[in-house]
């Protein structure tokens, strides 16, 4: 049947049972799909039939859906025309994992980071409200990006504002599916039918004539003390926030779908449509694992084991091991992460330490500033966030951190190019945004040894600083022993040279050791600094070699526009040098998905491009090509 | 009364006779004092009594309060030993009008950004509890600044670890106070006296025993409709976060008060206590216009008139009205303000487009995604919103604006150094957190001419696209008639010269000219580019003079990392030109508050500055006191 889904109109004439059999074979295309792709496979097959619903009730692409987040927007491209691209789910010039309006004018809004949908969408409601038209504007928000203070903001705003707007609370914990007591049903039945839907007034008509209100409360009361779900539990809650709420309903079923759905579309005003869905629905790996299959690189479909890959541990495990040696001998450590327990690692210093960690939810505001809390009562702080999701918090880094002095460490792991996840997540900007703050220490490994030691040399330092680190395998080197702390401020000289300096950061400093050895075969001296330091530079060491070989090049996985090569520059024209200075960096553009070798060579961000850089703009009487095959 | 309070101690004997004399004492105090160095004077009227019953009913610093936004904390200053500096009040190496640890161990937490103090809050409670004390922990926050994100996701996780923890809610809108019903001041006599409150199950009998709870959810829906106020009102929203919801109490009632602050000090876990202030409280004037008193210069006491300077129109005034220039011509323009509408001017559009004026609260993030939702449906939402609060959606900016190449305009009022308000509001930091954006133009106007037609050329701009423009007046120059749409990256060379190249950006573009003068007259030829864009730059404008000149000099009001100039290195870099180069700029250390243009002075922001670095730097063969003495 999906071969004939071309666009959503083909959804209009089919039954229940249709739509039962369309949910299988997208179930199956996916599956099939991901298990080679890799990519965000959980919450896909949770939101089959609530995509298809939506696509059934509603008209898009004149009605606009806005997917909270986005990886969960697979079905939603099977059904909008992409099913021939969508083997190239997450690939070079292939379809996106999250919603792009440059591949369907399906897509009404670009996603990726979490709790956007519903101030896009309240936007996006007032631009057809400003032309007087009438088409329906829909959110599709997980409880999990409940937590994030935007949609906060937006429900807030939404709720004052009354206009027509529809959120689908897609909540996939089965936690709450068994919550839900038997008033909340009735109240649903009661307000998501028409019948009874007569506007304000039957409304509080009906709520004078329910005596059980009062055990309802008490309910949810209950629930309150025990969990972080207790946000999602009571429409209550969006009442109060202006909204109706209905539901919750079985995300499931195709029959409660379609009337929820309805009536949403009937109700004048905001509305918050409740729907209970299981997360990897119907692939038993998925379902049983479904944080294992959230997101997840190719598998097996069989057996569900993914396609281990052997080589280095990764910068993520190695922080990981690193932060619980050194909380096991200092105990004033915290770490503190924003609902990625397992993406950054916390996950096995919690099971260590359970009463020194804290997953605040999807919250990076809020986590930065309550270490700077708990930094101000004598402990010391380890926020691990991606390097794209601090962007998050960079007031609160600046205003909360730097402007006390308090000593928290940033962990920021994914920094650089990540790869398939593409635009929305690269890691490429947090020198920019970090060194404008004030005294604030930046630092960057050349590998995951040094990464130990950054992190060390972090937490014994008493003021700010921040540690940026790759996606991925580290480069397999020897773990030394004892950790050290480094000197702050300080880089080191890795490899002597005359002709040219090469001062690279974090995971560019071994492609331009390697680079410099390409270079040599072509007679070219380079040296090669670790610089270590964005902020403070190691001037003296820096302008030492520069010293000798008057030309430099900067090398940093990062954009150039206020980067570390613009830190160097800064430096020189502080001390009048006028060296000649070629700034290795990602220009003014985003990156889009590919695989990180791919990009970083697209790029010029590896041993070839970096060789190729230096050839061109220093040595151009050289054959490049010559050098590459030597190399 | 008030000499003899040395510090909070000395509040413990006296009874409400004497508190009622000293809260008159220290209005008195503050009004007399702020009508001379001008300040934040309403807030502080309006928590007088609440003030002094916190520092009778607890013990700081033992116990540690956490001010939001922090511009209410001056009856905390003079009651925690500050009085005799009181006079100095946000002066230059003055008393801070904030909260300041720097100042006093009974500052327990900076702050001057909204929303922050019960994350904060939370850090210190969970930094006692791991060192197993048991000091109080006290937020206080106002109801204006529950808007904020933050507020939610730090509610959220402090309801959830069920840790001790104090919120004062100080809600000072008398909107709210006549709303409060019977059955709030039931349940809250209830709930605050301990005599009824004796753990979790006696309050849950209580619910069950209660038959008018449906009434009173009928009520808050009632209000719901009505105002964005519906957060303050019904404590079912907090109880539902996992707070002990205690109040309303009259925030002007000593017996009430320390009858309410003594429950919550007794009840375990988190509670938020209800309090209902009168902003202004004391002094009929502000009580009458609490807007027009919030923040205030030197004023007559007697008739409450401000003290007016006679002067050019302020930039925020000059941006008022050209936006209603522009807007009625273009019905396509929508303006979007985060709670500021008077401090940014968007009060005149308001009122003469009310149906394209959105004030979403304070809520930078939602204000900007929801404009990027607005921009998607074919509007131009111009965003205005100060420097400083642009950091809380530096994240929005980049990826729901400047990813999709959205047409928002982004109108950054307060840029540069702001003055009294000190190092929390600086506007230091813009260039930097933007020009790291991909595609994202940035310009500044010279004056308040160029803003006008800047502002123009942003709307009719197709991408996204910011401009920024300092605090005060501005320089007086004429007004052009028809607004122009200057041409993007294009800058314009306002001097020409043959020694030496002063590019400028901005409010540094007219000191740049006089220094220039200054350079002339001791024989040096100055050109002086006006940049106009930081990005994208005008690189053949700027190379052709350095072609001429050599050597060059980048102003800016702003950091020097990452800024304007840093922009300038990266471009001659790029084209590897070896130009002597100097940025004038702000170094890497935050700003202390002091009048604009004594800290101008202080960063060689002026043109005596300007002139002095340039010799300095370029020609110390000069001799500077002569320059001086002919300019």
């Amino acid at each position: 049947m999906l071969p004939n889904i071309k666009n959503p109109d083909d959804l209009r004439q089919l039954d229940n049972k249709s739509l039962i059999k369309l949910a299988a074979e997208i179930r199956d295309e996916m599956i099939s799909t991901v298990s080679r792709t890799g990519g965000h496979l959980a919450p896909n097959l949770g939101v089959v039939e609530l995509t298809i619903a939506l696509h059934k009730m509603f008209n898009s692409p004149r009605d606009r859906f806005v997917f909270d987040v986005g990886h969960q927007s697979y079905v939603h491209k099977l059904l909008t025309g992409r099913q021939e691209a969508f083997e190239t789910l997450r690939q070079y010039r292939g379809l996106s994992g999250f919603p792009k309006f440059q591949e369907s004018p399906h897509d009404a809004f670009n996603t990726g980071h979490s709790s956007t949908s519903i101030s896009a969408a309240t936007g996006i409601a007032l631009a057809r409200d400003q032309q007087k038209k009438d088409y329906h504007v829909v959110a599709v928000i997980g409880d999990g990006a409940l937590t994030g203070g935007m949609a906060y903001e937006s429900l807030n705003h939404a709720g004052h504002l009354g206009t027509n707007l529809i959120v689908i609370l897609n909540d996939n914990e089965m936690s709450i599916a068994s919550n839900v007591g038997a008033m909340s049903g009735y109240l649903s039945r009661m307000r998501s039918d028409p019948m009874y839907y007569k506007g304000k007034e039957d409304i509080e008509n009906l709520l004078k004539r329910l005596p059980s209100v009062g055990s309802r409360v008490l309910k949810v009361m209950e629930r309150v003390k025990d969990s972080l779900k207790y946000l999602v539990v009571p429409g209550m809650l969006f009442e109060e926030l202006g909204f109706t709420y209905l539901g919750p309903v079985d995300g499931h079923n195709f029959t409660s779908l379609k009337s929820v759905l309805s009536s949403a579309k009937s109700i004048k005003g905001p509305v918050l449509v409740h729907v209970l869905t299981t997360k990897g629905k119907g692939y038993q790996p998925a379902e049983e694992n479904p944080d294992q299959f959230h997101g997840i690189g190719p598998f097996n479909i069989e057996s569900g084991k993914t396609v281990k890959t052997k080589g280095a541990p990764s910068y993520t495990q190695v922080f990981s091991d690193a932060l619980r040696d050194i909380a096991r001998e200092n105990d004033k450590v915290i770490a503190v992460t924003a609902a990625m327990p397992g993406g950054t690692g916390i996950d096995a210093f919690g099971q260590e330490f359970p009463d020194r960690t804290y997953d605040v939810g999807i919250a990076e505001q809020h986590a930065v500033t309550m270490s700077a809390g708990l930094a101000a009562g004598g402990y010391k702080p380890v926020v691990a966030i991606y390097s794209t999701f601090l962007q998050r918090a960079y007031d609160q880094v600046l205003h909360d951190v730097a402007l006390q002095k308090l000593p928290v460490v940033f962990a920021l792991d994914r920094a650089g190019i990540v790869g398939d996840d593409g635009e929305t997540h690269q890691g490429l900007f947090d020198f920019a945004y970090l060194r404008n703050i004030p005294g604030l220490t930046i630092m960057a490994p050349k590998d995951e040894n040094e990464l130990r030691h950054m992190l060390y040399t972090a937490v014994e330092h008493n003021e700010p600083i921040s540690l940026r680190y790759p996606r991925g395998s580290g480069i397999g080197v020897t773990m030394e022993g004892d950790l050290q702390q480094l000197p702050i401020g300080r880089g080191e000289v890795l490899r002597d040279g005359t002709d040219i300096t090469i001062v690279a950061i974090g995971n560019m400093v071994h492609p331009s050791l390697e680079a410099a050895e390409k270079l040599a075969l072509k007679g070219v001296s380079a040296a090669v600094i670790n610089a270590r330091f964005v902020k403070p530079l190691d001037e003296d060491l820096i302008l030492k070699q520069i010293d000798k070989t008057g030309k430099v090049v900067t090398v940093e996985e990062h954009v150039l526009a206020g980067g570390f090569g613009s830190a160097v520059l800064e430096m020189l024209a502080k001390h009048s040098i006028n060296a000649d200075v070629s700034n290795i960096a990602v220009p003014d553009e985003f990156v889009q998905q590919g695989s990180q070798s791919m990009m970083r060579a697209k790029y010029g961000l590896d041993a070839p491009g970096i060789s190729r850089t230096v050839v061109e703009r220093f040595f151009p009487g050289i054959n490049l090509r010559q050098v590459r095959q030597r190399g």
